[in-house]
């Protein structure tokens, strides 16, 4: 390569450069693929941040360094990192593996391009992948977009509602509306508030609706908050629903929800999140029975699908153009009208975002691998796994289920041996609420497997298990359950 | 692979699996990264829209696809993708081509990782690398996030600088603040203005102030807005300056616009989205002078430094957690106390996203090779090729510039032999603006060059280049010059 004056030659080395990447691509496989879904491997190799950064030695130079050492970096990263698609990671609502998604990644990647203007493949792609989404909702038109995140998606669905009541919003500001109120379920995801607080709404303005023991917002509750709020003078516009909430994996009774927002004529938004993906199911899409009345669906594919991080599709069932007139900037050196091609084809002004990533083509390559049929399998499959581990659990002395699994989502207490039979102590509740978070920093100090915790209103730390990855099998249930076990014993 | 039922075998066979990796990753090595970079290849490979759709057979099938034909597919998406690597594609402000960058994306795939809890190495690293950002800011201290993109890090100043100005605005929501107002010069990102819509601001309330005919902001301007904007009652909050525009790279005067924000306590912001690498450059940094006086910065590395779509660092002064305070929701199954690592790890909460992407992975792995010297000598680079460009344009017949260029834009009319000597002519105007919507049609249909056009003001249609893969040399610039002569000389 040249130096910066010479400008005859590049300042990058082809053959270098190929060959890095190519040794790169060996570790990759090697580290994260092989070992990383192998069960006699761990999970993760914690060290403490202090430990890590020394390890990696993180700083950055002046000088670049030889690739010896930048492919001894790429295996230490590697080997440091948590392995998501490990069959022993229970820990999150995404994991997994899916070869041909990644190859899809790796090409996406290497093809560095943005959905707008002049990438003709993605926008027909993403189009098709869209379309197919929505005929699984219900829907045989409609509009949709792939969002960085379900987050950003539920703050579209937001923005939207808004817009469509109030299209002045855009121009004007919410200084020109009377004051506005959405509503969710106390166990919905926190970025409704989040996104009520960044779209200027204000998270006051979002009412908590009660719910039921196993998790579902209560219609009457919703329809009596709703009355009050118009009682008191000031507009409710939206209704965001959850179908697979996040710590329990409940579905939200859409159905009797819609009859709600029909009466009130407000915009109904569903977080699908995590469990949009039964709709592949004939066996269980009933969870979302009246999935097709609602005005827009937020649906991450990189949960149980397996598209990776991020696939998330916003589906709305508008066919009136809302979303690029509530989005769309004015910007001529972007969306000229003069072109040779048909402009509809610059999706782009449709986004807040500028240069979008390109998501679809992950699971469009995915899709097509497997088909539609090959999607449902692995979803009635997580069904099955789900149900085999609560059988186990039943036969099995210390697991009590916080209920019964309604979908993914196993929440369980480990009672270890010395707390079996005390529950009617005054300090019951205090030591069983000390266990899982003991037995987690073991699992992660040993490496061995990786599931989450945390509290639940007055349900006392709780570990909650995510099924998700094709790759699981039955050892892997038995496994995680001899390992709580193991790791609790003592306790 | 098991079928559904089956639960001693997983869903995925491995063996199939890598397989089908390892030649994707041949193809993709083949086709996007060997034949993208060849000059002697085609830049695009255009087809009507209808066409391409036939030959991508986009549809989404029940049944899956065997491996043979999934590698073809693999192959017709690079086929009929635009190649953003090619020397020949100057059209948008990303593309070029870093193999340790891409080695590094591919190793964020696999790990399919998010940046938010027990991702230690990311955490670490993310820091480390803002950083290293911050330093170039010439800060010792601050925060940072990486951001889907600079429009999102655009939002986050204006929502930032919103909150420290009126805390209750999270909660109560705009109806409770005055009218606030900011300001952006005439030729800044359209996404300030989406910012502003998308927050609940409103368009109307983003004051457009008066650039120089280079595209600089002129601070008079702004500070007589101001003044008006106190009188009239509103709440003036916030200026986003651009280091970079998008059409004629300009820089806006960043000291002088600084005494400006101090006179009047205001948020400076500045969208240095596509400028900010210049602070790399000893001899260039000069551009972004009083970058240290501003309280946050949008700096998009995936631009001029091709770390790869997408690598948004949104940079801020602020040392008070002004952030997390703004952004974060309880959540308490995310965001437990009771862990046994410090809880400062869960960065989560600082952004308006949920499972964020690992963006800091490949521009870390890039720095590592090349150093803060490599990557200052590719920015130093650009400027030489440009000025290499700008002399045989004025050599040259029928170029011409609309300014000198101040940084990687260059903006200029190609006039045909036939319009040379015409400029009194009353259509010569009209004339003119129709040349570049017709090169652009034939460079896209014979595939050999991509390079972007746009009306400005009352300028019509001229071509805008940008400059900035290090894969450029001399022989580039001279084939953009004959090619579009080539293209044009008849018209």
């Amino acid at each position: 390569p040249a130096n910066c004056y010479d400008l005859n030659e590049s300042l990058v080395d082809h053959a270098e450069g190929q060959h890095f990447l190519n040794e790169a691509f060996k570790i990759i496989t090697e580290e994260v693929l092989c070992k990383g879904t192998d069960v006699k491997q761990k999970v993760c190799e914690w060290k403490e941040p202090d430990e890590l950064a020394l390890l990696l030695d993180l700083e950055l130079r002046a000088t670049g360094e030889p690739e010896h050492r930048l492919l001894q970096r790429v295996k230490d990263v590697a080997k440091y990192s948590v392995k998501t698609c490990h069959p022993h990671f229970f820990n999150q609502q995404f994991g997994g593996l899916d070869y041909h998604s990644l190859g899809g990644r790796f090409l996406t990647e290497a093809l560095n391009t943005a959905i707008y203007e002049l990438s003709p493949v993605f926008v027909l792609m993403e189009a098709e992948v869209l379309r197919g989404l929505r005929q699984l909702v219900g829907w045989t038109e409609g509009d949709g977009i792939f969002c960085p995140g379900g987050s950003v998606s539920n703050m579209y669905a937001i923005n939207l509602a808004r817009y469509q009541l109030f299209p002045e919003a855009k121009s004007k500001g919410l200084w020109s509306l009377p004051q506005l109120i959405l509503f969710t379920s106390q166990e919905s995801h926190f970025s409704v508030m989040k996104g009520a607080a960044f779209l200027g709404i204000g998270t006051d303005n979002v009412i908590s609706v009660k719910v039921d023991e196993g998790g579902h917002m209560i219609p009457e509750d919703l329809d009596e908050k709703i009355m009050l709020v118009k009682s008191q003078g000031a507009v409710p516009f939206l209704v965001s629903c959850t179908s697979g909430t996040t710590v329990q994996g409940a579905f939200d009774p859409l159905d009797l929800i819609a009859d709600v927002c029909e009466k009130h004529k407000l915009w109904m938004h569903v977080d699908a999140a995590w469990g949009g993906s039964v709709l592949f199911s004939k066996q269980h899409r009933h969870l979302m029975k009246g999935i097709d009345r609602a005005n827009s669906v937020a649906w991450n594919l990189h949960k149980m699908l397996v598209a990776g991080l991020q696939c998330s599709a916003f589906l709305l069932k508008d066919t009136t153009n809302l979303m690029k007139q509530c989005h769309s900037a004015t910007a001529t050196y972007l969306f000229q009208q003069d072109k040779f091609y048909d402009v509809n084809l610059d999706i782009g002004n449709k986004s807040v975002q500028c240069s979008r990533r390109v998501d679809c083509l992950k699971l469009w390559l995915m899709w097509k691998a497997v088909g539609s049929n090959g999607l449902a399998e692995r979803v009635d499959r997580v069904f099955i796994l789900v149900r085999y581990l609560v059988e186990q659990m039943k036969i099995r002395e210390g697991l009590l289920l916080l209920h019964e699994p309604e979908f993914a989502n196993v929440c369980f207490w480990y009672i270890p041996p010395s707390l079996r039979g005390k529950e009617g102590n005054a300090d019951y509740q205090d030591k069983l609420a000390k266990v899982a978070p003991v037995i987690k920093e073991r699992m992660m100090k040993q490496g061995t497997l990786m599931v989450s915790y945390q509290p639940l209103g007055n349900k006392v730390n709780f570990f909650r298990l995510t099924v998700l990855s094709p790759l699981l099998s039955q050892k892997d249930m038995d496994f995680f359950l001899n390992e709580i076990e193991r790791l609790g014993n003592d306790l």
